[in-house]
Protein backbone atom coordinates (compact mmCIF):
# COMPACT_ATOMS: atom_id res chain seq x y z
CA UNK A 1 0.00 0.00 0.00
CA UNK A 2 0.76 3.45 -0.16
CA UNK A 3 3.51 2.31 -3.24
CA UNK A 4 1.76 4.82 -5.68
CA UNK A 5 2.97 7.97 -4.06
CA UNK A 6 5.04 9.74 -6.12
CA UNK A 7 5.12 13.44 -5.27
CA UNK A 8 7.18 14.38 -1.83
CA UNK A 9 9.67 11.16 -1.80
CA UNK A 10 11.71 12.68 0.76
CA UNK A 11 9.13 12.13 3.39
CA UNK A 12 7.48 8.69 1.92
CA UNK A 13 10.87 7.25 2.13
CA UNK A 14 10.52 6.49 5.37
CA UNK A 15 6.80 4.97 5.14
CA UNK A 16 8.74 2.34 2.74
CA UNK A 17 11.44 1.13 4.88
CA UNK A 18 11.68 -2.50 4.52
CA UNK A 19 13.34 -5.48 6.80
CA UNK A 20 14.29 -8.92 4.92
CA UNK A 21 13.67 -11.58 7.50
CA UNK A 22 15.11 -15.22 7.26
CA UNK A 23 14.21 -18.63 8.70
CA UNK A 24 14.99 -19.34 12.14
CA UNK A 25 16.85 -22.79 10.27
CA UNK A 26 19.24 -20.38 8.57
CA UNK A 27 20.86 -19.86 12.20
CA UNK A 28 23.20 -22.22 13.99
CA UNK A 29 22.42 -22.05 18.06
CA UNK A 30 24.89 -23.12 20.22
CA UNK A 31 26.00 -22.59 24.41
CA UNK A 32 28.98 -20.91 25.77
CA UNK A 33 30.25 -20.38 29.66
CA UNK A 34 27.76 -18.69 31.92
CA UNK A 35 27.71 -15.30 32.44
CA UNK A 36 28.36 -14.13 35.69
CA UNK A 37 25.38 -11.61 37.25
CA UNK A 38 26.88 -8.93 38.76
CA UNK A 39 23.68 -8.81 41.42
CA UNK A 40 21.49 -11.84 43.23
CA UNK A 41 18.68 -9.59 44.18
CA UNK A 42 16.91 -6.25 43.12
CA UNK A 43 17.97 -4.36 46.48
CA UNK A 44 21.52 -5.25 45.00
CA UNK A 45 21.13 -3.95 41.46
CA UNK A 46 20.00 -0.87 43.13
CA UNK A 47 22.54 -0.45 45.48
CA UNK A 48 25.27 -0.92 42.56
CA UNK A 49 23.10 1.62 40.47
CA UNK A 50 23.31 3.83 43.37
CA UNK A 51 27.09 3.87 43.46
CA UNK A 52 27.33 3.57 39.16
CA UNK A 53 25.29 6.58 39.40
CA UNK A 54 27.68 8.19 42.48
CA UNK A 55 30.44 7.43 40.78
CA UNK A 56 29.84 8.21 36.15
CA UNK A 57 26.60 9.89 36.80
CA UNK A 58 23.55 8.46 34.53
CA UNK A 59 24.05 5.73 31.86
CA UNK A 60 22.20 5.02 28.93
CA UNK A 61 21.00 1.28 28.25
CA UNK A 62 21.20 -0.20 24.74
CA UNK A 63 19.47 -2.45 23.50
CA UNK A 64 18.53 -4.89 20.11
CA UNK A 65 15.33 -6.11 17.87
CA UNK A 66 16.44 -8.99 16.10
CA UNK A 67 14.18 -10.38 13.57
CA UNK A 68 13.37 -14.15 12.26
CA UNK A 69 11.13 -15.97 10.23
CA UNK A 70 8.95 -18.81 11.29
CA UNK A 71 5.33 -20.11 10.31
CA UNK A 72 5.36 -17.37 8.25
CA UNK A 73 5.42 -14.86 10.82
CA UNK A 74 8.55 -12.33 12.13
CA UNK A 75 9.69 -13.93 15.68
CA UNK A 76 11.94 -11.67 17.85
CA UNK A 77 14.80 -12.99 19.58
CA UNK A 78 14.69 -12.69 23.11
CA UNK A 79 16.72 -13.59 26.18
CA UNK A 80 15.29 -15.56 29.18
CA UNK A 81 16.65 -15.83 32.38
CA UNK A 82 15.71 -18.50 35.00
CA UNK A 83 13.12 -19.69 32.85
CA UNK A 84 11.46 -15.86 33.63
CA UNK A 85 12.67 -13.13 33.07
CA UNK A 86 12.43 -12.12 29.18
CA UNK A 87 15.33 -9.41 27.68
CA UNK A 88 16.28 -7.88 24.44
CA UNK A 89 19.99 -8.43 24.18
CA UNK A 90 21.72 -5.51 25.11
CA UNK A 91 22.87 -3.51 28.21
CA UNK A 92 24.33 -0.18 29.31
CA UNK A 93 27.11 1.78 27.87
CA UNK A 94 30.04 2.42 29.32
CA UNK A 95 31.04 6.04 29.71
CA UNK A 96 31.69 7.78 26.77
CA UNK A 97 30.57 5.08 24.80
CA UNK A 98 28.81 5.70 21.65
CA UNK A 99 25.51 3.91 21.37
CA UNK A 100 26.70 1.58 18.12
CA UNK A 101 29.67 0.98 20.35
CA UNK A 102 28.11 -0.14 23.16
CA UNK A 103 25.39 -2.20 21.53
CA UNK A 104 27.81 -4.18 19.09
CA UNK A 105 29.87 -5.24 22.27
CA UNK A 106 27.14 -6.01 24.28
CA UNK A 107 25.56 -8.41 21.54
CA UNK A 108 28.94 -10.20 21.52
CA UNK A 109 29.30 -10.97 25.22
CA UNK A 110 25.93 -12.20 24.59
CA UNK A 111 25.41 -13.87 21.37
CA UNK A 112 28.97 -14.31 19.63
CA UNK A 113 31.24 -17.30 20.22
CA UNK A 114 33.73 -14.59 21.53
CA UNK A 115 33.45 -11.35 23.48
CA UNK A 116 36.59 -10.05 21.13
CA UNK A 117 34.86 -11.58 17.94
CA UNK A 118 34.36 -9.36 15.02
CA UNK A 119 32.09 -7.09 16.69
CA UNK A 120 31.89 -5.15 13.04
CA UNK A 121 29.17 -8.35 12.50
CA UNK A 122 26.34 -6.72 14.15
CA UNK A 123 24.75 -4.28 11.44
CA UNK A 124 23.46 -1.73 13.91
CA UNK A 125 20.49 0.29 11.84
CA UNK A 126 18.14 2.92 13.16
CA UNK A 127 16.81 4.06 16.62
CA UNK A 128 13.49 2.80 16.71
CA UNK A 129 12.01 4.04 20.39
CA UNK A 130 13.06 5.32 23.48
CA UNK A 131 12.24 4.81 27.30
CA UNK A 132 12.51 7.34 30.50
CA UNK A 133 12.88 6.67 34.00
CA UNK A 134 13.10 8.28 37.27
CA UNK A 135 16.85 7.66 38.42
CA UNK A 136 15.60 4.52 40.60
CA UNK A 137 12.46 4.15 39.81
CA UNK A 138 10.64 1.01 37.49
CA UNK A 139 7.96 3.14 36.22
CA UNK A 140 8.88 3.45 32.28
CA UNK A 141 7.63 6.54 29.90
CA UNK A 142 7.87 6.49 25.98
CA UNK A 143 8.32 10.44 26.76
CA UNK A 144 10.93 12.62 28.94
CA UNK A 145 8.58 12.81 32.36
CA UNK A 146 8.02 16.39 32.98
CA UNK A 147 9.26 16.47 36.52
CA UNK A 148 12.48 14.61 35.85
CA UNK A 149 15.13 16.27 36.15
CA UNK A 150 17.69 13.83 35.72
CA UNK A 151 16.37 10.77 33.35
CA UNK A 152 17.28 7.48 32.55
CA UNK A 153 16.90 6.10 28.89
CA UNK A 154 16.97 2.62 27.13
CA UNK A 155 17.13 3.04 23.37
CA UNK A 156 15.70 0.52 21.20
CA UNK A 157 17.83 -0.18 17.61
CA UNK A 158 16.97 -2.46 14.71
CA UNK A 159 19.63 -4.93 14.28
CA UNK A 160 19.64 -6.54 10.23
CA UNK A 161 20.58 -10.15 10.44
CA UNK A 162 22.57 -11.87 7.70
CA UNK A 163 20.99 -14.68 6.03
CA UNK A 164 22.99 -17.29 8.36
CA UNK A 165 25.08 -16.53 11.24
CA UNK A 166 25.87 -18.74 14.94
CA UNK A 167 24.37 -17.50 17.94
CA UNK A 168 26.81 -18.80 20.84
CA UNK A 169 24.59 -17.56 24.07
CA UNK A 170 25.73 -18.12 27.79
CA UNK A 171 24.42 -21.31 29.29
CA UNK A 172 22.40 -19.73 31.61
CA UNK A 173 20.91 -17.60 28.96
CA UNK A 174 17.89 -18.93 26.58
CA UNK A 175 17.76 -17.23 23.21
CA UNK A 176 14.12 -17.62 22.18
CA UNK A 177 11.99 -16.68 19.34
CA UNK A 178 9.03 -15.73 19.78
CA UNK A 179 6.05 -14.13 17.54
CA UNK A 180 5.43 -10.83 17.43
CA UNK A 181 1.81 -11.47 17.93
CA UNK A 182 2.52 -13.15 21.28
CA UNK A 183 4.62 -10.43 22.07
CA UNK A 184 2.16 -7.41 21.02
CA UNK A 185 0.79 -5.74 24.11
CA UNK A 186 1.37 -8.98 26.13
CA UNK A 187 2.81 -7.21 29.08
CA UNK A 188 2.33 -9.06 32.01
CA UNK A 189 4.80 -11.64 30.35
CA UNK A 190 7.34 -9.61 28.37
CA UNK A 191 7.00 -6.07 30.09
CA UNK A 192 6.44 -2.78 28.68
CA UNK A 193 9.64 -2.05 26.79
CA UNK A 194 9.42 -5.99 24.48
CA UNK A 195 5.75 -5.67 24.56
CA UNK A 196 5.53 -2.38 22.46
CA UNK A 197 8.10 -3.70 19.91
CA UNK A 198 5.43 -4.70 17.40
CA UNK A 199 4.13 -1.40 17.19
CA UNK A 200 7.52 0.16 16.60
CA UNK A 201 8.63 -2.21 14.07
CA UNK A 202 5.10 -1.52 12.40
CA UNK A 203 6.21 1.21 9.56
CA UNK A 204 8.22 -1.32 7.96
CA UNK A 205 7.42 -3.73 5.67
CA UNK A 206 8.66 -7.13 6.97
CA UNK A 207 9.78 -9.24 3.77
CA UNK A 208 10.14 -12.87 4.44
CA UNK A 209 13.40 -14.18 2.30
CA UNK A 210 12.88 -17.91 1.33
CA UNK A 211 16.16 -19.72 1.32
CA UNK B 1 22.18 11.51 24.80
CA UNK B 2 23.85 9.60 22.38
CA UNK B 3 25.25 13.10 20.40
CA UNK B 4 28.39 11.34 20.67
CA UNK B 5 27.97 9.40 18.18
CA UNK B 6 30.44 9.24 15.63
CA UNK B 7 30.60 6.22 13.46
CA UNK B 8 28.31 5.23 11.17
CA UNK B 9 26.03 8.27 11.31
CA UNK B 10 23.66 6.86 8.15
CA UNK B 11 22.12 4.51 10.70
CA UNK B 12 22.46 6.76 13.70
CA UNK B 13 20.81 9.89 12.20
CA UNK B 14 17.44 8.20 12.58
CA UNK B 15 17.64 8.02 16.12
CA UNK B 16 18.40 12.05 16.51
CA UNK B 17 15.11 13.01 14.30
CA UNK B 18 13.94 15.96 16.15
CA UNK B 19 10.47 17.90 16.16
CA UNK B 20 9.66 21.31 17.45
CA UNK B 21 6.97 22.17 18.81
CA UNK B 22 5.49 25.35 19.79
CA UNK B 23 2.99 26.84 22.62
CA UNK B 24 -0.58 26.43 22.26
CA UNK B 25 -1.02 30.03 22.52
CA UNK B 26 0.40 30.04 19.00
CA UNK B 27 -2.53 29.11 17.17
CA UNK B 28 -5.92 30.42 16.60
CA UNK B 29 -9.05 27.71 17.08
CA UNK B 30 -12.40 29.48 14.73
CA UNK B 31 -15.81 27.08 13.73
CA UNK B 32 -17.04 26.07 10.45
CA UNK B 33 -20.31 24.34 9.53
CA UNK B 34 -20.71 21.15 10.78
CA UNK B 35 -20.03 17.84 8.82
CA UNK B 36 -22.23 15.74 7.90
CA UNK B 37 -21.25 12.13 8.70
CA UNK B 38 -22.18 9.62 6.50
CA UNK B 39 -22.60 7.17 9.37
CA UNK B 40 -25.74 7.15 11.92
CA UNK B 41 -24.55 3.62 13.99
CA UNK B 42 -22.42 1.06 13.48
CA UNK B 43 -23.96 -1.05 11.42
CA UNK B 44 -24.56 1.99 9.16
CA UNK B 45 -20.90 2.04 8.96
CA UNK B 46 -20.35 -1.59 8.18
CA UNK B 47 -23.01 -1.59 5.88
CA UNK B 48 -21.49 1.30 4.03
CA UNK B 49 -17.58 -0.19 4.32
CA UNK B 50 -18.86 -3.63 2.52
CA UNK B 51 -20.76 -1.91 -0.32
CA UNK B 52 -17.71 0.24 -1.07
CA UNK B 53 -15.16 -2.32 -0.88
CA UNK B 54 -17.84 -3.73 -3.29
CA UNK B 55 -16.85 -0.84 -5.37
CA UNK B 56 -13.20 0.05 -4.92
CA UNK B 57 -11.55 -2.87 -3.23
CA UNK B 58 -10.03 -2.08 0.18
CA UNK B 59 -8.87 1.26 1.19
CA UNK B 60 -5.60 3.04 3.74
CA UNK B 61 -6.60 5.27 6.17
CA UNK B 62 -4.15 7.77 6.82
CA UNK B 63 -3.89 10.17 10.29
CA UNK B 64 -1.90 12.97 11.20
CA UNK B 65 -0.01 13.21 14.63
CA UNK B 66 -0.14 16.85 15.24
CA UNK B 67 1.84 18.56 18.53
CA UNK B 68 1.70 21.30 20.41
CA UNK B 69 3.38 22.68 24.03
CA UNK B 70 1.38 23.38 26.94
CA UNK B 71 3.12 23.57 30.84
CA UNK B 72 6.42 22.65 29.10
CA UNK B 73 4.70 19.13 28.00
CA UNK B 74 4.17 17.76 24.86
CA UNK B 75 -0.13 17.49 23.91
CA UNK B 76 -1.17 15.45 20.51
CA UNK B 77 -4.20 17.23 19.06
CA UNK B 78 -7.47 15.27 19.11
CA UNK B 79 -10.80 15.71 17.68
CA UNK B 80 -13.35 14.60 19.89
CA UNK B 81 -16.61 13.29 18.48
CA UNK B 82 -20.52 13.48 20.64
CA UNK B 83 -18.14 14.30 23.79
CA UNK B 84 -17.07 11.25 23.29
CA UNK B 85 -14.59 9.52 20.99
CA UNK B 86 -11.52 10.75 20.49
CA UNK B 87 -10.20 10.26 16.67
CA UNK B 88 -6.74 11.49 14.92
CA UNK B 89 -7.49 13.76 12.11
CA UNK B 90 -7.54 11.89 8.95
CA UNK B 91 -9.49 9.55 6.99
CA UNK B 92 -10.15 7.02 4.29
CA UNK B 93 -7.97 7.23 1.03
CA UNK B 94 -9.89 7.81 -2.38
CA UNK B 95 -9.08 5.20 -4.76
CA UNK B 96 -5.89 6.18 -6.64
CA UNK B 97 -5.50 8.86 -3.84
CA UNK B 98 -1.55 9.09 -2.47
CA UNK B 99 -1.19 8.60 1.31
CA UNK B 100 0.31 12.78 1.25
CA UNK B 101 -2.34 13.84 -1.15
CA UNK B 102 -5.33 12.10 0.75
CA UNK B 103 -4.02 13.39 4.45
CA UNK B 104 -3.89 16.90 3.49
CA UNK B 105 -7.42 17.01 2.15
CA UNK B 106 -8.15 15.17 5.03
CA UNK B 107 -6.46 17.77 6.97
CA UNK B 108 -7.93 20.66 5.10
CA UNK B 109 -11.59 19.44 5.12
CA UNK B 110 -11.20 18.93 9.21
CA UNK B 111 -9.21 21.91 10.33
CA UNK B 112 -8.81 24.46 7.87
CA UNK B 113 -11.22 27.37 6.68
CA UNK B 114 -11.68 25.81 3.23
CA UNK B 115 -12.15 22.48 2.24
CA UNK B 116 -10.81 24.16 -1.27
CA UNK B 117 -7.90 25.79 1.19
CA UNK B 118 -4.52 25.39 0.04
CA UNK B 119 -3.42 21.61 1.14
CA UNK B 120 0.22 22.45 0.78
CA UNK B 121 -0.11 24.56 3.66
CA UNK B 122 0.02 20.96 5.43
CA UNK B 123 3.70 19.60 6.01
CA UNK B 124 3.07 15.68 5.77
CA UNK B 125 6.37 13.87 7.05
CA UNK B 126 7.89 10.57 7.99
CA UNK B 127 5.07 7.08 8.53
CA UNK B 128 5.68 6.72 12.38
CA UNK B 129 3.48 3.30 12.57
CA UNK B 130 0.58 1.27 10.94
CA UNK B 131 -2.00 -0.68 11.55
CA UNK B 132 -3.86 -3.66 10.19
CA UNK B 133 -7.01 -5.03 10.52
CA UNK B 134 -9.15 -7.97 9.42
CA UNK B 135 -12.02 -7.10 6.76
CA UNK B 136 -14.61 -5.93 9.00
CA UNK B 137 -13.40 -6.43 11.87
CA UNK B 138 -12.50 -3.57 14.82
CA UNK B 139 -9.26 -5.47 16.36
CA UNK B 140 -6.15 -3.78 15.30
CA UNK B 141 -2.51 -5.45 15.02
CA UNK B 142 0.57 -3.29 14.19
CA UNK B 143 1.69 -6.27 11.86
CA UNK B 144 0.21 -7.97 8.93
CA UNK B 145 -1.92 -10.75 10.63
CA UNK B 146 -0.29 -13.99 9.40
CA UNK B 147 -3.76 -15.75 8.65
CA UNK B 148 -5.25 -12.02 6.75
CA UNK B 149 -5.54 -12.15 2.74
CA UNK B 150 -7.14 -8.46 2.50
CA UNK B 151 -6.43 -6.68 5.66
CA UNK B 152 -7.08 -2.52 5.99
CA UNK B 153 -4.44 -0.34 7.02
CA UNK B 154 -4.04 2.62 8.92
CA UNK B 155 -1.07 4.65 8.68
CA UNK B 156 -0.37 7.52 11.26
CA UNK B 157 1.74 10.19 9.96
CA UNK B 158 3.70 12.50 11.82
CA UNK B 159 2.79 16.30 10.70
CA UNK B 160 4.75 19.26 12.04
CA UNK B 161 3.24 22.26 12.93
CA UNK B 162 4.42 26.02 11.58
CA UNK B 163 5.59 28.26 14.80
CA UNK B 164 1.68 30.18 13.88
CA UNK B 165 -1.88 29.12 11.94
CA UNK B 166 -5.23 29.14 12.40
CA UNK B 167 -7.75 25.90 12.86
CA UNK B 168 -10.72 26.18 11.29
CA UNK B 169 -13.34 23.16 13.26
CA UNK B 170 -16.43 21.91 11.85
CA UNK B 171 -18.67 22.75 14.76
CA UNK B 172 -19.80 19.49 15.75
CA UNK B 173 -16.27 18.40 16.71
CA UNK B 174 -13.94 19.92 18.76
CA UNK B 175 -10.69 19.98 18.82
CA UNK B 176 -8.43 19.05 21.98
CA UNK B 177 -4.67 19.36 23.31
CA UNK B 178 -4.20 16.09 25.29
CA UNK B 179 -0.96 15.31 27.22
CA UNK B 180 1.07 12.65 25.49
CA UNK B 181 1.44 11.17 29.47
CA UNK B 182 -2.56 11.23 29.67
CA UNK B 183 -2.62 9.04 26.29
CA UNK B 184 -0.18 6.68 26.85
CA UNK B 185 -1.32 3.24 27.21
CA UNK B 186 -4.97 4.78 27.95
CA UNK B 187 -7.02 2.14 25.45
CA UNK B 188 -9.69 2.63 27.37
CA UNK B 189 -10.07 6.51 26.76
CA UNK B 190 -8.62 6.77 24.04
CA UNK B 191 -8.51 2.96 21.72
CA UNK B 192 -5.41 1.31 20.95
CA UNK B 193 -4.45 3.55 18.00
CA UNK B 194 -4.04 6.98 20.12
CA UNK B 195 -2.78 5.49 23.09
CA UNK B 196 0.14 4.05 21.49
CA UNK B 197 1.33 7.19 19.91
CA UNK B 198 3.73 8.20 22.66
CA UNK B 199 5.45 5.21 21.66
CA UNK B 200 5.72 5.91 18.21
CA UNK B 201 7.04 9.18 18.69
CA UNK B 202 9.85 8.07 21.63
CA UNK B 203 12.57 8.20 18.99
CA UNK B 204 12.17 12.02 18.29
CA UNK B 205 13.91 14.51 19.92
CA UNK B 206 10.90 17.04 21.08
CA UNK B 207 12.46 20.86 21.20
CA UNK B 208 10.22 23.06 22.62
CA UNK B 209 10.01 26.43 20.83
CA UNK B 210 9.52 29.27 23.04
CA UNK B 211 7.83 32.25 21.24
Amino acid sequence: MGDDDEHNSSSTDEGRKEVDIYPLSCYYFGSKEAIVFKDETVSDRITRMKSNYAAYGLRTSVEAVLLVELFKHPHLLLLQLNNSIFKLPGGRLRPGETDIDGLRRKLSNKLSASRDGNEAEWEVGECLGMWWRHDFETLLCPYLPPTVKKPKCTKLFLVRLPESRKFIVPENLKLLAVPLSQVHENHKTYGTVISGVPQLLSKYSINIIDI
